[in-house]
């Protein structure tokens, strides 16, 4: 199986030394943020950026500007504000979920409390706007704005949405708010530093963002915890509609006329994630994500050849972190 | 008794036409954001924002500017987003306190669940940068992450010190970076489109905002809850230690002594509340807002006589609402 580590060293080896050079500054100036408690970050934010993650997003950035990509300044405020909305919204999720744990590490809403959670959230988002600007680009912050509040709309969607009987249209435009747009935005970002079609980065983020969702959707129900580190139907218990289950209820009569809110216990949640399962949705919405895939390196072609290896390569890491 | 709203007419007059124009397209603007819910804002954000308040923040952006001030796209989008950072603040703080009502409605947090109002408040937070950024100012930008991320600080503080013996000084700092920063943030983007000087502008806000935090925690302890819209001694209640309760255990044994976490309920807050009282806090707090409040003038007089007169106008409100 391929690891998330595994794709960013091959994506940072395709993207040359440049690339290697922009993801070591990048962990040291988050590093900076970790640990600059006073005026910068506090402890629990701090906390959030230092344990890491795949840092997908920040390599759609520089990848997008190029291979290699420019080593400015621009480039690494964009990367880092990127992971810092992202963390930002970590928090926030945690909180809307009450997750114990992310990343092997309580999560800052077990550690502080939700109040906590919550100012650390908006102190995470509020620095990440403080670090793109410094690079003055006018563009750049309006970017992120619009992503910011385009992920927001896709929380509140989902809190909307909750138990609902929703159409796929609207999952999927979900979907798109909470995840896709800050893919696209990465790639925005880059795009403005680079040569690329600025348009169809973007598309190719969003596609990937798209497909990565649905991905976590599929694991969600098809688990194992081990894997995921959280329960089999954690959408399920909180009432989050997927898109597994909203195309298994088209084939089963019984999920159709399930009342999810019957589902209480993590027992529930694994047996009616079985009964998804075996209507053959998991393979139904793996294939969609696989076509998504698909569609947004058809978004590559007029790139030159290392950059969209390069960026080949995320969209296949995406992939191959459920197989 | 003077009210904010008379306070609010005597600015915008001193700030002629040109002010009161601006007013009206601040409402209007806020008033399309509040109805805007596709790609705008949603439903709770857009109540939030149009249930108003005393818009003392965009005056201030308006007559930091000039008066009457310079009626340019650049004048409206910082006061709209620096209305919107602060509903924004007061949809988490409502969270943080579990408010049932804010100006006579029901809190986000009350009618949605702390999920909607957290994901409302990121939402608002958005929307302010994505608002501004459409001046092209990056000074503008620099200006709100900055204010925003001290904001969110302010916040953390507060949760980092509930219940606990904390110093004046530090209580002080809470009440500057909760507070007052945004005061000061309204001010230097005033400046920015004006001819005065932007460090003493800021100075000019930062008193006056510090002085309106240390009444709202006078208010909160003196009561009564028919004006103030919440019980005596929420602070109490919710672990914060304010400038009264300080000054007050200095005074008072009993209070020293006193284990903040067995203030449980209402009556034991109004009790403690009236201990408070007794010492002379209330009089010696409201005191130090009003040596703030002539320190904040004193920053004023190199002004145009026109600009200064409404700025002390707003200053005498910020104490005029609490007398």
């Amino acid at each position: 199986m391929s690891t998330a580590t595994d794709t960013v060293r091959a994506v940072v080896e395709a993207g040359g030394d440049g690339a290697a050079r922009l993801m070591t500054r990048l962990e040291r100036r988050l590093g900076e943020l970790a640990t600059g408690h006073g005026d910068g970050l506090a402890r629990h934010a701090g906390e959030t950026i230092a344990a890491g993650g795949k840092r997908l997003r920040p390599l759609l950035v520089f990848l997008s500007a190029g291979a290699p990509p420019p080593e400015s300044d621009a480039m690494l405020r964009a990367a880092v504000a990127i992971e810092l909305v992202h963390s930002a919204t970590l928090v926030h999720d945690d909180v809307l979920d009450g997750s114990p744990l992310r990343r092997g590490r309580p999560t800052v809403v077990a550690a502080g409390g939700r109040l906590a959670a919550t100012a650390t959230g908006d102190l995470l988002f509020s620095r990440a706007f403080a670090e793109l600007v410094g690079s003055r680009s006018v563009a750049a912050v309006r970017i992120l704005a619009r992503a910011s509040r385009r992920l927001a709309a896709g929380e509140l969607m989902q809190r909307a949405d909750a138990w609902r009987a929703v159409s796929e249209a609207r999952c999927i435009e979900r979907c798109r708010l909470k995840t896709a747009v800050l893919f696209a935005a990465a790639c925005e970002l880059g795009a403005l530093e680079g040569d690329g079609d600025a348009a169809r980065l973007a598309a190719f983020g969003e596609r990937i963002g798209l497909a990565f969702q649905l991905l976590d959707d599929v694991l969600d129900v098809s688990g194992p915890p081990e894997r995921t580190g959280k329960p089999r139907g954690a959408d399920l218990l909180d009432g989050t509609v997927n898109l597994p289950l909203i195309v298994a209820r088209e084939r089963d009569e019984r999920l159709r006329q399930l009342d999810l809110r019957s589902i209480a216990t993590p027992g529930d949640a694994a047996a009616v994630c079985a009964r998804i399962a075996a209507t053959g949705a998991l393979e139904e919405v793996r294939s969609r994500a696989l076509t998504l895939v698909a569609d947004a390196k058809a978004e590559l072609p007029t790139l030159p050849a290392r950059q969209r290896a390069a960026l080949e390569l995320i969209a296949d890491g995406v992939v191959e972190r459920y197989s």
